[in-house]
């Protein structure tokens, strides 16, 4: 007997004949399962997407959280608005007109980590089999999120430039629901979409009246170079008509997740006020609204200027990281395998030889006490079996070396050809 | 040009059209319109659910924050499990084995409030058109959040003992997708489902094989009498094969917002290891995991047995003002109006001679700066527009006098009679 004969025995019931259809279309995920395997301290693990934990600001978090207690306990302990914190949303929306963009706090929505913007966005636009472009390879919790809604999605290649405006072109269709787009050091790919392009991106979007998510989690995590314009930076300069409110066709998601914390659980939205009042409306239903004490922690610390000030501070850590990590895939790893070279966030992607398997190169890097995220599941419509995701954020650079150099090894063997130099 | 036009103009965007049709089907919910007519100081609200501040554990939560922040900053800081932070589930997963339901961890999963775990069972288990049963009045943001994937409600009357058994007999069919009951102190009725009718619940649902979800914020604030045995507590020993690990019908849901406070949003489900399974790959998309802080908060202050002893001041506090309310509206409501008497929780329930309108009464009231909720929305298929909720947990005694005085001479202005003594 199975374990799922003898449940329904137990029960009474056949759960998984009782669960939504659309339940079984979620991706297991290879990220979670993953992490089971590595959490062993001997292991070197690259799979995961975690910042450093040695750049957390625990001692500004402990005195700000006390502080807020002790002036403003009820209040952070009490329910909230469900659009979020005043103060936040208010400071928010200055910092973006401080940068251009004409907003009030009717432009912004606090979420529980950026992960439930993107949720709430299914939720509002997406109907079973809406077509849903998307660069390929793209953030794999968004697939996931937005499966559950049965969204069909249409994945457009990449390269070092961010998504191909080319093949963009000929993909996007008036009456796709969304196009979602990572433009800075895309999770996985590393890469940067180009000024250009992303002109391109906003112009191709608003000739077939296709509106745009913009997720930018890494923004702040530029390692050199300029910032380059958001796509809602040019969608708002596109609409002459000015105005003292953002009502553009980009809605575009930050966090304080790779600035402040993750474990707090905080993000934005800024979007069209009427978009924001449904997803307002949607997020009611979901979880009432984010945790007070975190909104306050994190209005605080970024009200004062201390998260820009610590953002210097962790674009160090990540630069010497993410060099250590190049330096040692130049030195150990095959001629015939490639990668690219983020100019920020916490991610880089690898492409092997054709016909090379990522999941069995990962099979053979487990008894190496190394490990990384094949890059199949990252691919809305299928391919990417060559490549694979390198977190370079989390493990001290001591261990991205050693990690590197036992993962060049084991390539070494399967792809039969020495490194470069 | 209304303003709806000017938006379609400015972006070139039809939003409207853009939305899932299903949005359309989220109700506007009265709690959060109303909140915002009734946050001038001094208005007396009944309108709200929420917890007095002045019994929120301030000076606890300070000392616990800042000995986590100090002592695992990190792990308070990281990203966490989807699962719920170990500790939490093994605490939760213990007391239920206490209680005699047999759990590990494998049956416990923490959610961002128990909002969160309502969204999460309508997202794993109802598709469009799917047959729901719940009490009626039934809690206003369940049908909120299961309107969002098209659920289609069956209400059961309720009285002063809970849903009505003999009629729940003649609706609950084979292949309902859920039966959803608030079995203590309802929200928003006030009434608790007696000691005959859980079994009969239980049994009902069995023989048709519908599980149950029981929804119960309020079990730790008992003013008075026993605790009636679960919903969860009769399936657990309906199931005689015994066994380590609870894998019944029953998913049961709890919070720490009214123990602890509201403001932290952590909640937790208690269910068969493959429902919890299905929801944490669901959770996973919705916000990738809860706060760490404010689980490892909640772990400290539960673990200590703080919370069973604040739960003494917390029930103290509210039958204070729950018997200040019903003293209040012997006297000065008028003789052909009825309510409902709580034997804990935070609402009771208001029926006015039928034909009587809550929702006109609301507008002769907030000129005399008081306010509540009119009952027709917490119906899933309509009725009680003679009905409203009460809140008495969130003003003082002295305000919920007054508030009642008020609110009884609209009463008698209305219902042409004067107060039974």
């Amino acid at each position: 007997m199975t374990t799922d004969e003898r449940v329904m025995e137990n029960t009474g019931l056949d759960w998984h004949s009782l669960y939504a259809q659309r339940t079984h279309r979620m991706a297991n995920s290879a990220i979670r399962e993953l992490l089971k395997v590595t959490e062993q301290p001997d292991f070197i693990s690259f799979a995961g997407g975690m910042p450093a934990p040695e750049v957390f600001p625990v001692d500004e978090v402990r005195a700000v959280g006390d502080r807020i207690l002790r002036d403003a306990g009820p209040t952070a302990l009490q329910y909230g608005r469900t659009e979020g914190y005043g103060p936040l949303r208010q400071l928010i929306a200055q910092q973006m007109t401080n940068e251009g963009i004409p907003c009030t706090s009717d432009n912004i929505l606090i979420t529980t980590g950026s992960q439930q913007a993107i949720d709430l966005l299914g939720k509002i636009f997406i109907d079973l089999d809406d077509r849903v472009v998307m660069e390929s390879p793209t953030y794999l919790a968004t697939i996931q999120a937005w499966n559950s809604y049965g969204a069909s999605y249409v994945g457009v290649d990449s390269d070092d430039d961010g998504i191909v405006t080319e093949h963009l072109e000929g993909t996007l269709q008036s009456g796709d629901k969304l196009l979602y787009c990572l433009p800075n050091f895309q999770n996985p790919g590393g890469v940067t979409l180009s000024a250009e392009r992303r002109r391109d991106v906003v112009e191709l979007a608003m000739t077939r009246g296709v509106p745009i998510v913009e997720d930018d989690p890494y923004r702040e995590l530029r390692f050199e170079g300029e910032h380059l314009r958001r796509l809602i930076d040019i969608d708002s300069e596109n609409r002459s008509e000015g105005g003292a409110v953002y009502r553009g066709s980009v809605m575009y998601l930050s966090t304080f997740s790779k600035t402040l914390a993750p474990g707090l659980r905080i993000g934005w939205v800024v979007a069209a006020p009427e978009v924001i009042s449904e997803l307002t409306m949607a997020k009611q239903g979901v979880d009432l609204h984010t945790a007070m004490f975190n909104q306050m922690i994190a209005y605080e610390l970024s009200a004062s200027g201390f998260l820009d000030r610590h953002s210097r501070d962790i674009i160090r850590a990540y630069k010497e990281r993410r060099d250590t990590m190049l330096v040692a895939m130049e030195e150990y790893f095959p001629s015939n395998v490639r990668w690219t070279r983020p100019q920020g966030g916490m991610f880089l992607w690898v492409t092997l030889p054709d016909g090379m398997n990522a999941a069995a190169v990962l099979q053979d890097a487990i008894p190496h006490r190394v490990a990384f995220v094949p890059g199949a599941p990252f691919h809305p419509t299928g391919g990417g079996e060559n490549t694979f995701r390198l977190n370079f954020s989390n493990a001290s650079p001591d261990k991205i070396r050693l990690g590197i150099e036992r993962l060049g090894e084991v390539l070494q063997q399967r792809a039969g050809e020495s490194p470069r130099r």
